[in-house]
């Protein structure tokens, strides 16, 4: 890893260079891609440029990177604590603050020709892309190829997050046996996995799925009332991000007794299929021939109908994000590519099971950076 | 407040009745603001017209409501359980579900006219609205003038709620002195606070300020490690939603040793202010009449340039909505509106304080849903 990459445990942010380097190739992906200009509003994708958190709605916080040019960042003054907080004040950023009662539009466009051909990220709402689309009196676009060709492939320092971030949750995985037992309610369970997953190194458990016997077949159940009962198989969905901001996510699935034979021959076939789809990523390969990969040995098993997702999401400062795997996209894979596998199957009103690693494209492969074993694992029972 | 509006503690959503008639109310609404339909995304809104909690991202869903007409529901399959635990199933909407692969702005848009005038909900994303205005042909407007007509008069089954929300967060003001004491970090003081919103009725601490000393003097200070000193000013803002959804919100300002004459000064202006805007609320009154009442007293006091921000925010379903206290809107009130009065005075590097109570506009004035004394209260400092 370059120096100057890394930030030790704790960091919100990483070194000013690394921001300075990403705005410049925001800028030239932004003319390449026939843009004049491109508008970013709060989240990750401010986050990602700038280490700038703010987290405004109905005022506009917008940073606005010219093809050519100094970005300017638009914020309420309110907010100029978290630019002092972010790398901007030692970037080449224009910040220009506004008041209640100005107008940040005007602002955010000052500058720019009313023919500019622009961009908005994708998350900025509504509330701010229709008037910024009265004043420049053209449609406006997404500045998605800018964006996610950004952040979709991550540099060594994001690298180092994310496997960082596999390796915390990994550890809350291997603990489950502690808290994870029949008698108990998923709630109850999912509270002690939560401050676990804090314990660890997250700054939150931003998602605790604990899915028992039937609710285990929601694939978006989180948790609930329901007392886990001895015959259940659960599914564990967790994780949460580092201070960094970069997110874990993994999914393993337990059982306290010998499952039956059609849920272990059914398990068997899902592991089969996640391990395929894993040997399936290296560079070249489509997003879509990894989620084939696994689905045609569920589908071959007769479980097809069973598996109701995609099989995996790109993750890092979102915990979804681009490449996501699924049919119908056709995007090459390349290496610095982060995203999960997870193939499901799910029994409506019986039982569900999901296998989910993150996995880093190499330059040959996949490096998973979960490393939990795979199988139905079978945890104590100590109510019998 | 009439039969089956009420939702009883821990309750997540209100009678399928409640939601019945704000449909109506929004297709009405809908035709007479010359629009055919309005698209809503997730977020408070759909959960105000039909109880839904989704929260999908980059997956659409959204609730198009013609002028004429049965609403629809476009939402990827996976969302169908949340479907389920809302008042959809027993509400005149069809339900139309999509898997990936699938074209969902296809579906919401199905049986409207190329030239429809269609409007969209304030938080929809970019990533969400381009695409619908592409396969439209036609700009999209902002629905702001049927939602925000709608949400901005609370029904009786709010306004109960707003109440209740606000009743426990003043039990948690009420046991300040419990954890608020000299040399302890904010953040411990904060992890305290969170705890007992929660413990009080609320599903989550949404928001825990603890602004000692300088840190107080910034409006947008959440806590941080610093060690509250025995002459600091602190600044505690604090709230979350009930499981119903609606919000708390309210701020007090504390100290521990008789203040300097300076603050006390100051503090007093801040009191008359927060007590004339809140005095100055009524219906006919408008929004920005509201702040200029406080406001002008902050100036006579020579604290104008001190109160940087707005008056007050709007609160319901989401913390910060319509109507905003702010110089510029002359909207003008009317009974059921629910908003904050929240003048502050900053010190810059040295101190800060903030009067926060939620207000609800009556036939003739006002109701303040917040009662703990408005004071500089002072705590014991037993490190003395």
């Amino acid at each position: 890893m370059a120096h100057g990459d890394s930030a030790p445990d704790g960091d919100t942010r990483f070194d000013t260079q690394v921001y300075a380097q990403r705005l410049a190739r925001a800028a030239q992906l932004t003319g390449a891609a026939g843009l004049d200009a491109i508008v970013v509003g709060t989240g990750p994708d401010l986050r990602y440029l700038t280490g700038m958190t703010a987290d405004t709605f109905e005022r506009l916080t917008a940073l606005v990177i010219p093809a050519v040019g100094a970005p300017r960042l638009v914020t309420p003054r309110l907010e100029l604590a978290a630019v002092r907080d972010s790398a901007i004040p030692d970037l080449d950023v224009t910040v220009r603050d506004w008041v209640d009662g100005a107008d940040p539009y005007a602002l955010a466009l000052a500058g720019l020709e009313e023919n500019s051909v622009l961009a908005v990220s994708d998350s900025l709402p509504a509330l701010h892309l229709v008037p910024l689309a009265d004043r420049l009196q053209a449609p406006l676009r997404l500045a998605t190829p800018v964006l996610r060709e950004l952040r979709m492939i991550k540099d060594d320092a994001e690298l180092a997050a994310l496997r960082t971030a596999g390796a915390a949750i990994d550890r809350v995985h291997a603990r489950m046996g502690q808290w994870l037992r029949p008698g108990r309610t998923e709630a109850a369970v999912a509270a002690d996995i939560a401050a676990a997953i804090v314990a660890e190194g997250h700054t939150e458990a931003a998602f605790v799925i604990v899915g028992s016997g039937p609710n285990g077949a929601d694939p978006h159940h989180e948790h609930s009332e329901r007392v886990i009962g001895a015959d259940d198989i659960v599914v564990i969905d967790i994780g949460g991000p580092l201070p960094i901001g970069y997110n874990s996510d993994c999914t393993r699935t337990y059982c306290f007794a010998e499952p039956p034979a059609e849920v272990a021959q059914a398990y068997a076939a899902l592991e089969r299929a996640q391990a395929a789809s894993v040997a399936a990523v290296r560079p070249g390969a489509t997003a879509e021939s990894i989620d084939a990969a696994g689905r045609t040995l569920l589908q071959e098993a007769g479980l097809g109908e069973h598996f109701i997702h995609r099989t995996g999401h790109g993750i890092g400062l979102s915990v979804h994000e681009e490449p996501y795997i699924v049919a119908g996209n056709t995007d090459v894979l390349r290496p610095g590519m982060v995203f999960s596998v997870e193939p499901g199957v799910y029994l409506p009103g019986r039982w569900g099971a999901r296998i989910e690693d993150i996995v880093i494209v190499t330059d040959d492969g996949a490096e998973p950076v979960n490393t939990r074993p795979h199988g139905l694992t079978r945890l104590e029972d100590d109510s019998r």
